[in-house]
């Protein structure tokens, strides 16, 4: 099934090359962003800025292509791709949780973004921590790799 | 900006219709549910089985049109569509996270479904807390309506 979708605003960022961007939103704390709506989306933003956090969905306008087993960023070990969170995918479909600091106009002010500028926006959620978060988890190969995508930056492989 | 994606498998679950289904995962609290991933796909599904939590992507296939004020199932005021979780929306893109029990060949079987059965599944995520989960957080209208989740089934108004 194909499924066509349009974009509803941009992301602007710090960031404008993949080449040293965060690769995660815990590696990006405290980065501000901006997100412009598009005016005829404006009045679907009512009630967001009572949310602190919210998540982005968003399309990597810069990935092409795919593999199915990647070398993660934060490891040395090839993983299948849909046990990472790597921007090429067969539907390269971001989400990124992000703090919402106001929203003037159709411009949302976000902080700790890890998005690349001009990034076409999809859909903007409110973060519900009965809904997104879980209590117990297990982090596969990830458990290992822990606490380093703070300190990591991306290289050319996402591109 | 318009995007293409193309579904890389479907969800089945016991929801055959959209009124009576559990509206979040914490309302779908032990409900089952498979993600048959199309067989060239396979292949990225290795190292997974690591994770206890997943995030699935899908196209809302069953919803059509949007507006942009609802009055959510978990409130009798009118709010912002982007304020609210609703499937009705300009693109119609759900994530849930989800738990998950094991993967046999292509097909994954998960726990704590809240989708629709035939749903087309466009991209799987691991759910790593340290991207997805916020420590601190404000609810907005939600703040008031919080609960009342788990009890709340989905009525015509989604469809």
């Amino acid at each position: 099934m194909n499924v066509q979708y349009r974009s509803i605003g941009v992301i602007h960022t710090p960031f404008r090359k993949i080449e040293g961007m965060p690769i995660q939103p815990s590696g990006a704390a405290g980065i501000r962003g901006t997100v412009d709506v598009y005016p005829e989306y404006a009045e679907g933003l009512k009630d967001l800025n009572g949310f602190s956090h919210i998540i982005l969905i968003y399309h990597f306008h810069e990935s092409s292509g795919f593999k199915l087993i990647v070398t993660p960023f934060l490891d040395s070990e090839p993983r299948g791709l849909f046990a990472t969170r790597a921007p090429k995918r067969p539907n390269p479909i971001g989400i990124s949780a992000v703090r919402l600091l106001q929203i003037k106009g159709s411009t949302l002010h976000v902080q700790n973004v890890d998005i690349l500028d001009g990034t076409p926006l999809l859909d903007i959620k409110p973060y519900v921590p009965e809904f997104d978060r879980q209590p117990r988890f297990r982090l596969g190969w990830l458990g290992k790799a822990k606490g380093k995508a703070k300190k990591r930056k991306s290289d050319s492989r996402f591109e």
